[in-house]
């Protein structure tokens, strides 16, 4: 199977050890599950990979952009990783699942004035600062609060990690950052070392989303460890934390590497350590920022089949009752994802089809080129896997469409939550002015 | 200026004769501004071209889905359009309009059990019904409420209308509807009519959004026709209603042709007379389903500009306080958009630069290639032309951000009034359970 909570009973797919029918049926559909013991496990994998390599001053922080609801931060928070927040709203959400600001890194490539104000106002530990508009703002607001504000400074060291271009970001030309090439960086921290209510703590890169290659983090690694000893020689300044961004890639089709990574991250590791020695820098403290790695393949969602197309000559199409709205990655990048018919999984996927949802739109694809028993029809229950990344969290409500609810399962608790609920028309229409 | 309700005062842009600095200033940003009278001399073309053409039976359907408030389905209804609905949640927006719902057409690939039975309940005009699982439900649900459901079929005459590949759906091909060519349609047709509860009104065919080209409509009418002459031939059935879709493009850059849609329409109406003469059918009541080119120019939005990123030897960035959350045109479609800076319209626009939104997501793109004068700075206002039409449908809450208000305003009447107001951190996280 694709992931590794999914299994088979009786020819029915059963996700953190649910049956998945029985889910649809209990709650709904279309249906976001969660299963909080995978979502844990992958926490737990990612803490103890950078304590091994890293020593107890790492850090993984969740990067909230790909899945940030209330219950799913408190998790986070229970699991000791830090976070990852990149609006006012995902600030919000932190404060509401009582997590310990001090933890939490702001990023964004545009912050607004009142942003600032609110993180500051909240106890943010650290902006992620992505420019220098932003590092004056910070500086002039923290300097009304009478605080001296951690920041980390967000580079970019140059790097193209072969990813999707959509979510490519260490490369010098992008909307993040300050590249390192252009010595725009280096202005960054002459400026940032010149300013009384902004303490450097740090840097910060990210080279991509989605990667599968290791040595995109050690060639980051090295330039930003370069960086940071060029610093020291220039102002005298020496990096306390270096930031290298997210994150391992997930496997949404089988086709998808595994990735190691506990391995992955001790090769980091053991490269960083090296580094270090060779250019005389004490190790900074680590960050890590996983956010689909932590999420995606503790995600699953169920669907009803309202239609079932057969063009002869053509193609088939089968329809769902979701669709774009609450999963716009196909539309948006083309994504790969695995579906499953749940309750015929000991049928022959003999009928190839493209799963659509019922948006008035042609874009509105799950997947194309999908294979289901030839028996699929209305009233069926199809399962999209590797679903707990940028799903929800993208979610819409084009056609004025409801959002389903994200149910975190667990199996060692036995216990079924509704973590978000799933809204009502009259959700939809609240913000209309009558 | 690419739309004719945008003029320059003292440098600045007005939008439906209102000082856009000011708007800015007074409601925030982001901020979108619809031009009420501008909806209301759209709606009117689109009638007086009908009527004009095909005779009073004629009504052009607003389609909801391109922008659906409350405020919004009362200026269609006050203008004695017609409506075209996808989803409950545009039949809750709808009756909470006041829209006279037997005016009302439901479409949609894949309509629930409960979304039938909604708008049934609720007295929905007609289904435009997609496919024979959805005819039998119809039916089935109707005889439970003991009515004759009024009820098109829609059909795809085959016809790919060269637009945009995601918005073309009048092809064999297709989710949506039945083909013509295959004979699955005329299947259908024999279904329909045997059926006690619903009553075939007639046929839809639906060949594609943002059409420029009245070709398109001439040869979908001319197929249409054809079909309604053998199914009358056939089953000695003459259908009433033929809707044939929506609608004419409209233009987001100077490069877009100008559609003179009452000289387009009369050239359809002309044909489609001549061609009921040739088949001896009687003309049908037609239907066409504009939605974009009713709202799309009737709306402007406003940005600040939070950094202007300068990279030498690469590209230059502009970064507003919106982005793909309230605009995601450009990262689903590549679509073209004109920007301009609203305060700076007397300077000369020699900055070449990609203006891109606060996302954390590369794909956060408003437009590439945007030309704004060098002095571009934070705090500045930008303004993006032609975002009445999936922009605030299509807006999501990604990085948890809230999404803008709209804002109708009115030279006319000399008013301006919130018709969605602007969501907050508390509705962004009023759905998480605690």
């Amino acid at each position: 199977m694709i992931c590794d909570n999914l299994t088979v009973r009786d020819g029915i797919l059963q996700f953190g050890g649910k049956n998945t029918l029985e889910l649809a049926e209990r709650y709904g559909t279309p249906l976001y599950v969660m299963d909080e013991d995978k979502i844990r496990a992958n926490c737990r994998t990612y803490r103890t990979a950078l304590a091994d390599a890293f020593g107890p001053e790492a850090m993984p922080l969740y990067a909230g952009k790909a899945a940030s609801f209330t219950k799913l931060i408190r998790i986070i928070k229970e699991e000791g990783l830090g976070l990852d927040v990149v609006s006012g709203g995902e600030i919000a959400t932190a404060l509401r699942a009582g997590f310990p600001m001090e933890h939490a890194y702001f990023h964004s490539n545009n912050k607004t004035d009142a942003d600032i104000e609110y993180a500051i106002e909240n106890g943010i530990g650290y902006f992620v600062a992505d420019n220098r508009e932003e590092v004056d703002a910070v500086n002039a607001i923290a300097a009304r609060f009478g605080i001296r504000q951690k920041i980390l400074l967000r580079l970019t060291p140059g790097i193209d990690p072969h990813t999707y271009a959509a979510v490519a970001t260490g490369k010098v030309d992008s909307k993040f950052g300050s590249a390192i090439e252009t010595g725009q960086a280096e202005d960054m921290v002459r400026h940032a070392l010149s300013l009384a209510n902004v303490d450097l703590a740090g840097f910060h890169c990210h080279v991509g989303s989605q990667v599968f290659d290791s040595d995109v983090f050690l060639r980051a690694s090295e330039i930003m460890l370069g960086f940071i000893a060029q610093m020291r020689d220039r102002f005298g300044y020496t990096a306390r934390i270096l930031d290298l961004g997210g994150g391992y890639g997930v496997r949404y089709v089988e086709s998808d590497p595994v990735i190691d990574i506990p391995a992955n991250v001790a090769l980091v590791g053991a490269f960083v350590k090296e580094t270090c020695r060779a250019l005389s820098i004490p190790l900074p403290a680590i960050r890590m920022e996983p956010g689909r790695s932590i999420v995606a393949d503790a995600g699953l969602t169920l669907y009803t089949v309202g239609t079932v197309k057969r063009i002869p000559g053509y193609k088939n199409y089968v329809s769902v009752d979701g669709g774009m709205t609450d999963n716009p990655r196909f539309a948006l990048y083309g994504s790969s994802y695995t579906v499953m018919n749940a309750g015929k999984m000991d049928q022959i996927n003999d009928f190839s089809c493209s799963v659509v949802g019922r948006c008035c739109e042609s874009g509105d694809i799950i997947q194309e080129n999908v294979s289901l028993p030839s028996s699929v029809c209305r009233g069926d229950i199809l399962a999209v896997a590797t679903t707990g990344a940028y799903n929800y969290s993208m979610a819409s409500n084009y056609n004025r469409i409801p959002r389903p609810p994200v149910l975190l399962i667990s199996a060692e608790k036995n216990s079924e939550t509704v973590a978000v609920r799933r809204e009502t028309f009259r959700d939809v229409i609240a913000l209309d002015e009558d």
